[in-house]
């Protein structure tokens, strides 16, 4: 074992449940103080991170731990919603899902590559901004979807079903801008692998998973297996968001199809009981850590704060259009409110850009505009989606 | 930002959650087996590290997150046995924790730098193994206590006083040797305010804190903060323990200490069915990563292996003596299971060890034997004391 192990196991890890203990902090402060002005509290918890973050008094940086506490935030956030979710509800809306996933992914897409070209970028450039304007965070929209209790609703369940697509067709597109940005071609068949393995995962899970414990809810409190089905459905859920991220999807598609496996034995055990404690520990630290990301020195300047503007209004505009696009068959309101609901970009758009940078292709200045892009429309969603939720059922 | 953060975010939390899922459920596996063969649950979740690490398959090797959530896994952990525990019953048994906790520092110390001295070793080196035979891991029989339900009798609450007392005095004696190890002299000074700094530490939250809590519990569930006092109260914990790593004692001090300030509270708020599920969630990592710190390769050495052997019969003579000799007004069983409580090293005696290797005074081998021994220690103590526990009230 290394020494710097243990220099942290013995001063490190003190300065290290510091930061953990002020981001928290931060995040629970801003959250009271948001649901005292009867503000959508995680826009609280976000310019916490904002405040206490590099942007404006530079207490805390974002570091690795304080990441993996954001990434163990939204995962717990997506098991949650999983657990309120039924694979056959998702079904009931899935060819609205499935139109609103792909025109939310082709719209966005070729207006960003667009922009980057009227930009005089070059193309991997241009893809890669295409690509960050594409993914939503499910992340966001999720956190208003529980507290405004409309998951269970029709806009909410297509939402959640597009989010799915959205994240597989997103993963390609990754796939393909960084083939783009290291070899200068696509690799065509190895794109179409990654559709499919991606597809089969998500389809296997959540059809086989679902069965299985429908028929067998016993398995996650078999008496040889733990007192509480506590455990045996959290390592479900770090189980496959690992393997999903593992085969390049996003994390959190795991941790909502465990939480909708686990879902099927909901009758039988008081489950969300048990973890509700872990669903309010960790995502304060998700949604802090968007704002931490926060670069306002370079925002700062007229021509970045032009870029940021009419970036931003592109990501708002394409993904309200292709939500109501795709989700146009559901009623007015719905097919509103599901293209509010995909506006947020929340950490994807963040975590696209950020590999954009490591590959060369997307400038500091790009993704400090991305970064702000990201945290803007992450901003303005939930108050929208409050306004709206009285519209729909 | 950093562009490495955003290739750990793209792929390497990825990975970072499949160790923290193997690990998981490694030690719970650990847990349910030793649970079947009506063994205690501990050395299965340690032993389930061992396993898995580098001294047999390695599978997972110990790095900075998992030591993170491990020591977010202790500081539950003893958050716990706070919130079991009330300071007026600590101060009933006051005299013998003090006891027991100056004689369980002065024998190991004594016998660690004679040893020391035998094998030809520095005096910077001998101070070093004095050093790490002295610190009680009061995780371990925490641990165990609680599943003994023995928190609240005289012994147990004898064992967790003088687990304080006893890392208020290694905490001074660490910074003695380092003084040593670094400049070859002791600052009798500075030795003095660091144990000033302690003692005004621990008195001035334990009382302050406990009587605070207890004219006003309101305090953790003001209406204008939180819903349910476990954000509070886990704030409380996270923040005490910062506090106390930043002051150099165990960050565990700390959330013990938060943990019984809350206790004052118990009767107006279900708080232990909140913690509950967190308590459920880390501390798995704290057993596994003993477990996975262990080297058996340079273990695996005939001389080794003796030294191994005279460290471990010294550190559990002199433990059980100096316990013994403390608490032997509380009668001869309870002076047995204190003498027997304080033996596990844990993770204590694995730190100690790591700082003297990184101030260059503690070699390869000698570094292995400490974790060895740590281990064995911590494995050995739990069956005797549950076959001890009938004899005590």
């Amino acid at each position: 074992m290394s020494t710097q192990l243990h220099l942290a196991a013995s001063s490190g890890v003190g300065n290290e449940l510091g930061v953990l203990f002020l981001v928290l902090l931060a995040a629970k402060l801003g959250e009271e103080l948001f649901r005292n002005l009867k503000q959508p509290t995680i826009v609280g918890e976000i310019l916490a991170g904002v405040i206490i973050g590099p942007a404006i008094f530079g207490i805390v940086h974002p570091n690795h731990s304080v990441e993996l506490f954001a990434e163990l935030g939204v995962i717990f956030l997506l098991f949650w919603v999983g657990l309120e979710t039924k694979l056959s509800d998702l079904r009931e809306v899935g060819k609205e899902s499935l139109a609103v996933g792909f025109s939310g992914v082709v719209i966005p897409i070729i207006a960003g590559i667009t922009l980057g070209f009227a930009l005089g970028k070059t193309s991997s450039s241009a893809v890669f901004l295409g690509a960050s304007l594409v993914a939503t965070s499910v992340g966001i929209t999720s956190a208003v979807l529980i507290q405004l209790k409309k998951v269970d609703s029709t806009a909410g369940r297509t939402i959640l079903g597009a989010a799915v697509v959205d994240d597989i067709l997103a993963m390609v597109l990754v796939a393909v801008a960084a083939s783009i940005a290291e070899e200068g071609s696509i690799h065509l068949g190895s794109a179409l692998a990654v559709l499919a393995i991606a597809i089969g995962f998500v389809g296997f899970v959540a059809l086989g998973g679902t069965r299985l414990l429908r028929s067998q809810p016993q398995l996650l409190s078999a008496p040889k297996f733990a007192t509480s089905p506590l455990l045996p459905a959290v390592l479900l859920c770090l189980g496959l968001a690992a393997l999903s991220a593992k085969i390049g999807l996003a994390a959190i598609i795991g941790a909502f199809l465990a939480g909708m496996i686990v879902a099927e034995t909901r009758e039988h055990h008081p489950i969300t009981d048990e973890i509700a404690p872990l669903y309010a520990f960790f995502p304060p630290f998700f949604f802090a850590f968007i704002g931490l990301q926060l670069d306002l020195h370079t925002l700062a300047q007229p021509d970045t704060l032009l870029l940021l503007s009419i970036v931003t209004v592109i990501a708002v505009g394409t993904k309200l259009l292709g939500g109501w696009l795709g989700a146009r068959s559901l009623g007015k309101h719905n097919a509103i409110f599901v293209g509010l609901g995909m506006i947020p970009r929340g950490e994807v758009g963040i975590i696209v850009a950020g590999i954009g940078k490591t590959l060369g292709v997307i400038n500091h200045q790009l993704f400090a505009v991305v970064v702000g892009m990201s945290i803007i429309t992450t901003l303005i969603v939930p108050p929208l989606l409050r306004r709206y939720a009285d519209f729909i059922q």
